[in-house]
């Protein structure tokens, strides 16, 4: 029954945030004898330096075998000079393919003992719990034709294709409908079909799945309303569900709308509940080797890791707990702490949750 | 001398707040004796009621023969059935691209006036002021091949093209930077450079014309962190130049910032400085025909239009001067109310606009 983890610290403070959430899930391990194993892994920049590639083939192969996947962040400024498909980004965007991980799963949530960090009112925000479920191995990400081409004219012209078939909107469009069931029961489906063709697919998919949620209610919003009414009156969300680039962008709003992004997870699954989980800030490489960065974030990829992939509810709950009673004590990190609280560096958030366990 | 202007009033709203906007044209054109002439047309669904399509080879002939167009907004639910290719947008996407209305200028204000009335917390917001650049006439909006197709399978498939080629980014990056030469001399281009190659492009482009323009300080931001930084610190921007499709989502982000969506106005304009002027809002049918409309978007959209396209920088300014005169007296539409103002009609402002003149 033993459950073997994939760790791939990634680059700049990757490898600081991802130490503090091994030790957590040490402790939980312990705590409540799950059998988890670790294994160790490169991806990004880390993996440039070692093997001149983001992400080996033998490396993806390993990540598959295990159980779950525990991730940082990945890319820098050391990596920014290299050519286009050996950057540290395209190692994230392998695994994810290469995993078939498409349902990418990233709560904003308002910390109520952070609803000072936000720059929305506090009226416009409090309590804010939104799903964002972003499709993660499709769409203009992956799309072919792609490339820059030489005109007859001689001028260059770049291309990609935003490409979406059926099956692969049916799919996450579940996902999504059954994360809403457990929730709130709303799904708002964000397109932009009054331009792209693309999107009046998706939104037939989702009409047509519609009755089979009876207890689900959806609807239906156009990208650049989606952006506005995020930024007006966010509550009004319960799970949106759009494609990979829109949830690229409406995810990291929706995150920035909390004011401490560096206390949200996210989680990447597959079909079969295997999944990769890693904080949705990034690699922040100007504050990386200070020791100031903020591990909840990563912290909390592990619960969701331990909820999702391995079935260990109780032990995720265990450090969600935690990790709300740090907070409770005071203890901040440099990006979430504001007057009054105490402030601590990654090593002491991390040890905090540790013993709160 | 005489300058003929196209009205296109369109749907929802969009007939009450162009009417106030030419009445405050009306009355700038007699007090500065500027020879304005008028003449009205059809967009949007009034066209499809009228001709079953949103916008006639001969209403695009005749706006692209006067020396400016004004638009009010297009659509409404009253449309909604119809086959894509007769819809309202389709008329407005059409006049865009057939009148080559290449660059879309939404300036995101807040009015001190108005400070209150955003979402945000006014430290963060306070004083904001700034330019989208969005390029209108190419990107995704357009590219080919374009639709929806069955595979072999048997299951359907959406695509979508995202292409630009370096003339039309070099065009839009040019109205940027001396946009930017004019303003705080800051310029931030968004892309997804680390994902897509059309993107790569675009940098490209704009990094080989930077030195042409040593006084605009160029930086370049992945669009889903320029999302996040709009929420969490708006003011580090002055001018932002994007694609169509980016630009689509993150003007109306930068407008919602503000809280008063019925105040901005935008410009598309072509390589002559002919333009087409609209309010950033849409044709909110929900209140249409109840006379409670915003039509400040519209009469600082008339203002643009006389800067501009009409090179009346005199008469604009005494329209926007106008615009803050009614604002300080507490007048106040429904969408900008708060406590202590005196809430007033479309009408109502319209003529206390003209009043002030
Ligand atoms: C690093 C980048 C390729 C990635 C993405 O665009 O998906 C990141 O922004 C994210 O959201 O995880
Ligand atoms: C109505 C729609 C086609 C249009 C667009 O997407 O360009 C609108 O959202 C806008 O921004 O003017």
């Amino acid at each position: 029954m033993s459950k073997k983890i994939m760790i791939l610290p990634g680059d700049g403070i990757g490898p600081e945030i991802v130490e503090q959430a091994v030790a957590v899930l040490e402790t939980v391990d312990k705590k409540f004898d799950l059998g988890l194993s670790f294994e160790q892994g490169l991806i990004g920049g880390a993996a440039i330096d070692a093997h001149g590639e983001p992400l080996t083939d033998a490396q993806l192969e390993a990540a598959g075998k295990c159980d779950a996947v525990l991730l940082g962040a990945v890319g820098g400024p050391k990596w920014d000079q290299l050519e286009r498909h050996i950057r540290p980004e395209k190692g994230l965007l392998k695994i994810r393919s290469g995993l078939g991980l498409y349902a990418n799963l990233r709560p904003a949530i308002l910390y109520p003992q952070l609803a000072e960090a936000s720059s929305l009112k506090p009226e416009v925000v409090s309590g804010l719990d939104i799903l964002i479920v972003r499709e993660l191995t499709g769409g203009i990400y992956f799309g072919e034709p792609r490339g820059i081409r030489t005109l007859e004219n001689g001028e260059k012209q770049g291309f990609n294709t935003y490409v979406y078939s059926e099956s692969e909107i049916e799919r996450i469009a579940r996902t999504a409908f059954e994360a809403a069931r457990k929730r709130k029961g709303k799904l708002c489906s964000v397109d932009k079909a009054n331009v792209l063709e693309v999107t009046v697919l998706w939104r037939e998919v989702l009409d047509r799945l519609a009755p089979e949620y009876p207890d689900v209610e959806l609807s239906h919003m156009y990208v650049d309303n989606a952006a506005m009414q995020l930024v007006r009156a966010p509550k009004q969300f319960d799970v949106v569900v759009t494609g990979n680039m829109f949830g690229d962008i409406l995810s990291d709003a929706a995150a920035m709308l909390t004011g401490s992004i560096g206390m949200l997870p996210s989680a990447s699954l597959n079909e079969t509940g295997f999944g990769l989980y890693e904080p949705c800030h990034g690699s922040a490489p100007d504050i990386a080797g200070q020791g100031i960065a903020n591990p909840l974030a990563t912290i909390l990829s592990a619960a969701m890791m331990l909820r999702y992939s391995l079935n260990l509810g109780e032990a995720a709950d265990a450090i969600e707990a935690a990790v709300s009673k740090v907070l409770d004590q005071g203890l901040r990190t440099a990006d979430i702490y504001t007057e009054g609280c105490k402030k601590v560096s990654t090593a002491e958030m991390g040890t905090a949750v540790t013993e709160a366990l």
